[in-house]
């Protein structure tokens, strides 16, 4: 299928954004949401700030005390047997050995970030959204928006000791904002909000996580107001053998077109490459597949998508249609933002809808 | 503590029950819900049955059907590496390693256990409740009864390979019944909700099981249908080095008293051993903890208690209070049920509430 990515990807680079906490670098600046506001395109930026380390037998991880608002950092010796440090992005516990983490290496928060044409953005100095309480100790990430009416709701992974769930904040401004609480208990995250009332329902997609039983899929819950969420039910799965047969979970909040709702999700492979595919749901009731693409839209293919802090990695978290051209803005490798376009049309052929 | 154990303990035993399941017999009659209905105590009863199987090198899962709505059986050579036989509950995949289980061994559904005198019951020869779709392949497991108005809104554990989440029925004649959906997605269990609003709001606590990070501990949600559900919190944890210290989930529907909501929940330590314990939660704000016991109400101790299917575990689903009198019916050793009594007063001393 033809992509075309901007030549001059990635848009957002850590470079380009100054660190927010003291003594920290900025390491991230990925997997945004996506808005249209007035004459604007706001992306809600997952900044990721580590503390700066220049000892390299230790590394160090980095939450905020919930007590006292403030950012901790805790050093560990890397040669100390308790913990495995091989992820970049966690620090495990070894005793446990049932791969769970125990720390985070960076912290996450959200920033706004503006453009007129789509392409060129300059990000805000300061957090939109930051930490708040002890469900988000550890950072908050890979935001998406859904716009309903001229409300936009905000949500995004809350992640602390206790797991990681989906809090919810709302904004009319991109100025001030409300908290919802969180609205997808743990272990879930992933979740993107269909932009309207579907037969008198809201719908969601989600993606849990079990410990003890089953694989990190693809669910869809209902919803009378946005807050509360049920009747959950199982969507869609992994597939053995192909690109999507390690997890995978929705990606873009979904895209109203005459033949059903277009979600361009992320499937990862047994060996964490990440890739962008399509899947198509019925207008009218979207627990109901209508198509799935075979093979990957998008697939790590240039340098900013193979390298960084956490490579091989494309993942969207908001896209936006415009006279039939999505235009798909997507995190890089856990590091930087990048930017694709292609034809609505040729995205329904390659899942084979006409 | 004084607890009185009824001396005819257990109340109801897997010999008692004729298995339903063409060529199953029957290993567990426990952990029930409890209601009052009428002029009747009645005891929505887990029923667990298993394969009959005469070959000791084998050992047997069982599992409905989604397709076919039949109960299938898998066998498999006690000697095949690529699994872990060693928790009689539960067939675990070899490979993955992570604790995740890939079959049960027993199926297990809901049937009505009625009694006048709340100590003598009578099984009905059929189930109430059966797994049905999907959601509820591995089986139904641990209802609680919450009833309020004339309505009684039952839920348990819905098990498949894709998860284990909370499912709700309701009925108002133990009769005919209503499916609900599920209402907590994966991997949720031990859910209990209040019998009445509370400043406007339902409130249901629950169990999230974490895949990534987060101990299984206990949570707060909050409802306007009892249908949908958000505002997550973590409410308590578990405590390092006392009875409580390997998972802990709310048991019994919250009693009300005048001092508070008194929540009988189960503990576990980290080798599996289950006692029942006791929270105090505020009147108006059950996110509020006013009390937690020291130690256990009741630890296994008595033979029925310490030996069965899965030995030392005391779990309660249900409790009656009247005249001051809680009347404790709890799961013993994942087998039979078994009935005790004490005084609201006495365990609102143990708490340390007066």
């Amino acid at each position: 299928m033809k992509v075309y990515r901007y030549e001059k990807n990635p848009i957002i680079k850590p470079q380009d954004v100054r660190p927010y906490i003291d003594g920290f670098q900025v390491i991230g600046t990925f997997n945004a949401g996506t808005a249209r506001y007035k004459d604007e395109t706001i992306l809600l930026l997952r900044v990721a700030e580590k503390p700066i380390n220049n000892n390299p037998e230790k590394i160090k991880a980095a939450y905020m005390n919930p007590e006292t608002n403030k950012i901790e950092v805790r050093e560990f010796d890397k040669k100390d047997k308790n913990y495995d440090f091989s992820d970049s992005r966690v620090i495990k516990d070894n005793i446990k050995k049932d791969g769970s983490f125990k720390y985070l290496t960076s912290i996450s928060y959200i920033r706004i970030a503006r453009s007129k044409d789509g392409k060129q953005f300059s990000v805000e100095d300061f957090p939109f959204i930051f930490p708040e309480g002890e469900l988000e100790a550890f950072g908050i990430e890979d935001p998406r928006v859904s716009q309903i009416g001229d409300v936009y709701y905000i949500y995004f992974s809350g992640v602390s000791k206790f797991g990681i769930g989906e809090v919810m904040i709302k904004t009319k401004d991109f100025r001030n904002k409300e908290n919802c609480g969180m609205i997808f208990s743990p272990e879930n995250k992933d979740v993107v909000i269909f932009p309207e009332k579907i037969n008198g329902k809201y719908y969601a997609l989600n993606r849990p996580a079990s410990k003890s039983v089953g694989d990190p899929e693809i669910w869809i819950s209902e919803s009378d107001n946005l807050l509360y969420w049920g009747n959950h039910k199982h969507l869609i799965g992994l597939r053995k053998n192909k690109w999507d047969n390690g997890r995978i979970g929705a990606g873009a909040v979904p895209i109203k077109t005459s033949k059903g709702w277009l979600e361009l999700y992320h499937g990862a492979d047994k060996s964490d490459k990440y890739c962008i595919g399509a899947l198509l749901l019925d207008l009218n009731d979207p627990s109901k597949i209508i198509a799935r693409c075979n093979n990957p839209i998008l697939a790590p293919r240039m340098n900013y998508e193979t390298d960084g802090f956490f490579g091989n990695v494309v993942f969207t978290c908001g896209a936006i249609c415009e006279d039939n051209i999505i235009k798909l803005y997507y995190g890089v490798s856990d590091t930087s933002m990048a930017y694709a376009e292609f034809h609505l049309e040729d995205v329904l052929n390659f899942i084979n809808v006409n």
